[in-house]
């Protein structure tokens, strides 16, 4: 039960580690108006207008800035992107040094993506104003819990009590992480599943049980969260070869059989294609959840953008 | 004669081909607007106020992509810019991936510009909103061609019956072939002129003639359009050095006497000077349109976003 | 004394040089009402509504780029950003061929910066619309001096009379060299401080005393002003190791003893810490101006984007 007459008490979205199960909620229910906005002609709302939003990706992405980008410039931010080579920065002052300087110009809001674990909080700690994750090395992606949750309560009209499978290399993903901490707050039955080398140790601690064996893992799963296969993340592990992967881990129909009739497949994007998952469900008209994902993550943004800034805007009741 | 009351029947612009002449002629005539609201100071309209235009490039592009931006800016769009590496792009699912994501980001209108002819079309066969070619391959780049066609139109008062000569490396020229198919749509007659080995087989069944005489295929045109020299295109084939094509294949002042004594010059940019062009050609204040077409750019382009959106915008007349 | 009526009778700012004390001042004075915009919530200006600015960056930028982008939209113009390696830019025909290109599209306003000393000038001599220089080759880089004095201004109250240090390679910098400009125009007694390979000769001419001994050239100065090294510029005379220059000419806060005790530390940025700068003298929250400069930044490009572009605005009294 939420005591604080606050329904979003945070300054800013570094994961969704600490946030309430009705803080998560909501979010969720902030980005239904946009949903709405963004499917009719004129996608456009005024209130971030005069506020200055910057993306700082320390890290290569397309789909997840785009996303931001086009979720700041819908709610009328003045929207710049700073893409930089992680490569380039070599110390972690210069971090610092840089958030630093975001600051100093005056940013209203910055979204940060960074290959390091940890690295969003450390400038989330220097600077005026609220920051977003967008994504650091192996912690959270709290957005793409976020839109994860919504598609899933909008297509099951639930979260509570629906058995969710999140499968494949757990090890390495950001995106499973703030999943598992999402969907367990929201009281799903969460389970993880994929090759031993590539489940964190004591996995279970988070809620989750863990599975080694694909099929048995699937069984009676609502929902099947494929996750991305990234090799050039398992340097000094097991890399299976794509073919290998494919024939343990891919999900393909008849793996699909295993889980509930009306099972959801969800994967972040973008996909390994005939590796993690086969084109045949991937492509499943009624199954397939993965371009809806995508739409979801722009209301799910332009929701975060909304309420973080509530408080710099003055809304009554956000101070 | 038209038939159908709607100046322009088409949800994408793929290419010229399959363009009727007055449909052209309509993109040209809406053009003029935006040429006279560029020359202002203040170069706004706000019919695209909250829409989204998304240029998808997945191959480098400064010119092309830089008109297109200004073009959806000056027309109120939220404009964001995709830049990929065509080569990080492996497969061709990947390809209508991305597509799909752009689309359920709910994208009011996609810009593409990719180095495999017909990625264009495959993106706007999946897509729901109008999809605009940049250029795709040695397939088409249709706003060149109406650019060209409204620089000519512009300076000469008509395209019919004018004699055109295109120079150069027609055969890897997706602007040859877009420009060949606008201006013989607008009766005038076309000449393709070039080195056999640089000339596509049976051009002339494009309703052109062909000539490897440089001369020759000079005499007496009214617009002498050259073509950038790419030898990144030409593995495999005959590729000459600088020199040697500047020498055969150069226009240079000595050559430009065979045209017309008010022949027009025109170069898509970039030019490579001393190679196709001499610098005294391209830079004659009175023959020279080359600056002029970059200024044609934005406002065709500005046209082309408008005419394919009304739709979508609910503009009376155009659903 | 100020005769012409004009306070600011130039239609480019392609560097200090030639600007009058008076025409420095009236910038650093519009500047002011751009702080205080920057620090409230919606900082939005339209005074440059429907204005295209272009940013042609022809060497890597990230933070002067970051700050153009930001001042423009923040005064409402329409920012298109061009990032091009210089290194794909052959000739300097082709450089004159980009700037042809951009004018053709009608830009209001360009800022540039390239690697080559006098490039920009060769553009603005070009092009219809004012040209702003963000930095060519070792020439100027004027927005950086005007930061750095309103930066000194207010916190010194003035800069008439203040002995002002400039530290560390001085030969291969812009920065100095707009500095020297801009504070010996308002009458600050003006030292450059550095090892005699980079200080370039006869530059006493320019109105400053030179010192090589470090503690003797910052003995009583009022302001600090540290240059970044920049080892990739000092191919061919002497590279010293960052171990070697820290403890020669590094500021540590013994070294800043010498100094005032009041004295003002300045780095444009980015910062090596350890090697030309400590870390406890950049972060001394009392004497280091460093983040306070980037913040003036902002504001001094919003001026002189406003200024220089009064006239074609039709701004009375401006034409």
């Amino acid at each position: 039960m939420p005591t604080d007459p606050h329904p979003f008490p945070h300054r800013h979205l570094t994961g969704i580690y600490g946030l309430q199960p009705w803080e998560i909620a909501f979010l969720l229910d902030e980005a239904e108006q946009w949903i709405a906005l963004n499917r009719g002609t004129a996608k456009h709302d005024d209130r971030l207008a005069g506020l200055t939003l910057i993306n700082a990706f320390f890290e290569n992405s397309t789909r997840t800035l785009l996303s931001f980008e086009i979720a700041g410039k819908r709610l009328g931010a003045d929207v710049v992107n700073m893409q930089v080579a992680a490569s380039s920065v070599k110390k972690g002052e210069t971090l610092i040094d840089t958030a630093m300087t975001l600051n100093a110009m005056r940013a209203d809001v910055i979204v940060i993506r960074h290959e390091a674990s940890g690295a969003v909080q450390l400038i989330a700690d220097k600077v005026d104003c609220p920051v977003l994750n967008a994504g650091d090395g192996r912690h959270e992606h709290p957005t793409q819990a976020l839109l994860d949750a919504l598609t899933i309560r909008r297509r099951k009209g639930r979260i509570d009590g629906l058995r969710v499978a999140i499968c494949g290399d757990v090890l390495h993903s950001r995106v499973a992480r703030s999943n598992i901490l999402a969907l367990t707050a929201l009281n799903a039955e969460v389970r993880v599943v994929g090759p031993s080398t590539l489940l964190p140790p004591a996995i279970e601690r988070m809620g989750v049980t863990a599975f080694t064996d694909f099929d048995a893992g699937l069984d009676g799963a609502d929902v099947v969260m494929m996750l991305r296969l990234q090799r050039e993340r398992m340097a000094g592990g097991f890399v299976p070869s794509p073919r290998e992967y494919h024939a343990l881990y891919g999900l393909t129909p008849e793996r699909l059989e295993r889980a509930a009739p009306d099972a959801l497949v969800m994967h972040p994007g973008p996909m390994n294609r005939g590796v993690e998952i086969s084109s045949s469900v991937a492509d499943d008209p009624v199954r397939s959840a993965i371009t809806e994902q995508v739409e979801m993550g722009v209301a799910v943004r332009m929701a975060c953008l909304d309420v973080l800034t509530r408080a710099r805007r003055g809304v009554p009741g956000w101070n």
